[in-house]
């Protein structure tokens, strides 16, 4: 049989692995470096767990799994003495069977395959809300599924990088945050802006048009801005029912581009003013901290999600930067603060604060600007081949010595007849191994193994002391 | 709704996830220096990739899933013009939908998810044969998923941590795998018993016997010596049809120490000698080689699954070691050398050897002994405490300082209260942190915060300079 993968997934060979654990490690050391601590939750949660979290749309998209047991059995033994009216189960699975054999499986275990991370945090903290302490602070790496058609630059199996702190209103998590992304960005070599906002602002943006009680779907026209233009937000709120005035002054208002400038228009409706002491006390705490990249206070932000509350963030490649101008990517990174993200399973007046990494598309990124340092990965260093059976198993006793002293080495397992080293050499070739040793008689007797560097073509004889010390 | 999780299934907290990751890291470290590089292939395989590689009971216990779409309409897309005889699905299907609405979810997707990563492996490896080169040295580490009956230490979903080499029939590689679990286990501080042996001699036991024809099934009723000792075994091997001569022969096999004694009992049985060679060539390989664990060639050692044909391990603790005696655990590694791995996806031909590490297993050993250096991991190291609004904001940066010192620390969101501060050390002390930075007014005055040893009770005023080199 030909094998083949399904749609929507993917295999990592080796070099996009040690990408992927580099993109994995750069932000788990600076999480760690704020204070977040790793939690992880299984694969499979309880379907009522996922289910009514993410929209309708995204129930559609959930994956559901249960056991691949006997289907008929099981089926009668869930069924047996359930017959009700004209309706035989026996007649019904034996006609299903006969004709569709394997179109069937009950879905009676009601499981389902983790959606995002946000939810399972969720169910984790309320169900050990008695061995964690407040404020707690976690981060979490781990795969999610989603059944969407596969298409370019969208999977159904991918990484999330969340990193959250539950159990606090203090806005200096907010301002930590912001520089959790500044760094981590920082370390990609990757030039970054964090637009910034608060969802306060947009209530305040609502009641400044006349319009607080449409604020929700007013919030999600604004979040179109980035791909239907003003024009095309302008008609879309004249469809709801805005005037001209008031649409008018919702352009005014995600147009300022200061705070004083907004305190200005709006200082006078509460919401609004909540909203810009906030981003006053965000901005207050991060008072002489020199940014590498751009914080950009932007009143047009809006995010998708009707969770957040407060202050909202979204990453975009700094498309200004040079060597940048050509990536056209949407957003790599986003988040906000969630006034009750446990209430859901029954723990209520939790506040938290959380921001993701879009670990895929930060790969894509630093993969079109060249930004991955793959020599930098930990792979072979050294191939040793033997001209003979006895070097053989001398070769693998130098393999020993130069694993002792960290050098990742592996030995070429058959006998390299010299005519055909040649020929041979274009295994670590293919395989980008910096150092050849070659082992023949006179370099056993004097310990001086043949050294080639496969990169400058040169030869020289050392011992392995010699060797490792030169490294 | 009181959230529940799936049985068999785990959340992990911040330690265990430390301490998972250190196992996994260790062994990357070692599987790295050897020269094995990382795959990852999806959680999701199609379900025929899948599907008879693991026996009848294998299949029974894979996870079938499919998208959570609208189920009735999805159905009749399939079915639509598909009715034979007397048989009508929409019928079937509304008698289905009034009597048990949420009972059927339709297969006809046909995906599982991974049952190991011995057979995600080979077809990664078919699927990828154009870009690998041969010998291929990979290693693995990623969950896998089994419907079986959660049990205290038998789990729904776990970590698997598999090395393997195929495209190559050269014994340096089984010698390489000793060397594997030999530094592995050494480096969790865990003293081991590293038992090996070879397929080829329970092939020329069955023959010494005179059942050769016998040889899959002798393997299996040997491999359960450990479950019901001699007599146990002599009996099933009766009932196989074995006379009391056979039997004896079976017993003096297995009974031998080492491979001279052997040679002298079955030198002439062909099959049995190309075992015994394989085995000495293996030897040869690690003369010289000091290991930290015991070796032991033991052929009683047979391992369950069909597909060995030649060395086989398997690791247990070594209960003779000092205070190792209590700890009562199966094998917590094991594999072997199989000719034909990736013929099941018609690649012929490739032979290959691999061995996995039990790290659910190993885990608990560490655990029961005491064996985590749970200091070592990288939590948080200093937690700074402000008395005012001014100091909380100086306390921002006091942590930015230890940051970038890579000092992990985290800022206490509330302004303490002097009075209450006893009360609010409570929470470094519940979160284990070393060390707490107190600042009030003069601490922020003169730069020196008070630094409180959490573990040694003491008190000290330091610069964060100071502070920083004192670590």
């Amino acid at each position: 049989m030909k094998p083949k993968r399904v749609g929507g997934t993917r295999d990592f060979s080796p070099l996009e692995v040690n990408r992927r654990n580099y993109i994995y490690n750069t932000l788990r050391k600076i999480f760690v470096n704020f204070g977040f601590q790793p939690i992880e939750t299984p694969a499979i949660e309880q379907l009522s767990t996922l289910e009514g979290k993410y929209g309708e749309e995204g129930d559609k998209l959930l994956y559901k799994i249960r056991r691949n047991k006997n289907l008929l059995s099981n089926l009668k033994e869930k069924h047996s003495g359930n017959q009700k009216g004209d309706y035989d189960i026996e007649t019904t699975l034996a006609s299903l069977q006969q004709y569709h054999p394997d179109s069937f499986i009950p879905a009676a275990s009601d499981k389902g395959l983790r959606y995002d991370l946000t939810v399972p945090f969720a169910r984790y903290a309320v169900m050990h809300r008695n061995e964690i302490k407040l404020p707690f602070k976690r981060y979490q790496i781990q795969n999610v599924w989603r059944g969407d058609n596969p298409q370019k630059g969208r999977y159904c199996e991918f990484y999330q990088c969340d990193v959250d702190v539950i159990g606090s209103d203090s806005l200096l998590y907010e301002a930590e945050l912001a520089q959790i992304y500044d760094q981590a960005f920082a370390a990609f070599g990757l030039e970054v802006v964090i637009r910034i906002n608060n969802r306060k602002l947009l209530e305040g943006l609502a009641a400044y048009c006349g319009h607080p009680d449409l604020f929700q779907t007013i919030v999600v026209i604004i979040d179109k801005l980035d791909k239907i233009a003003w024009d095309g937000v302008a008609k879309e709120l004249a469809g709801l029912g805005l005037d001209e005035e008031a649409i008018a002054k919702a352009k005014a208002f995600i147009e300022c581009s200061t705070l004083e400038e907004l305190t200005q228009l709006v200082g006078e409706v509460e919401v609004a003013q909540q909203g810009i002491e906030e981003l006053q006390e965000v901005l207050s705490f991060l008072d002489g901290y020199e940014f590498k990249n751009q914080l950009l206070i932007d009143f047009s932000l809006a995010r998708g999600l009707s969770y957040y509350t407060g202050c909202i963030y979204e990453v975009i490649v700094d498309t200004n930067a040079e060597g940048q101008e050509k990536i056209k990517m949407g957003s790599i990174g986003g988040g906000g603060r969630y006034a009750n993200l446990t209430g859901i399973f029954g723990w209520k007046g939790v506040s938290g604060v959380g921001v993701s990494f879009g670990a895929d598309r930060i790969y894509d990124v630093l993969e079109d600007l060249n930004l991955f340092n793959d020599e930098d990965f930990n792979t072979t260093k050294v191939l040793v081949m033997a001209m003979g059976e006895d070097e053989l198993k001398y070769s693998f006793k130098v393999a020993q010595q130069l694993r002792k002293a960290n050098v990742a080495t592996e030995v070429f397992p058959d006998v390299v007849n010299p005519k055909k080293l040649a020929k041979k050499l274009k295994y670590p070739d293919a395989r980008n191994i910096p150092y050849v040793m070659i082992i023949g008689e006179s370099e056993m007797q004097d310990g001086k193994p043949q050294v080639k560097d496969m990169q400058a073509r040169t030869e020289t004889r050392q011992t392995v002391k010699e060797f490792i010390s030169s490294l």
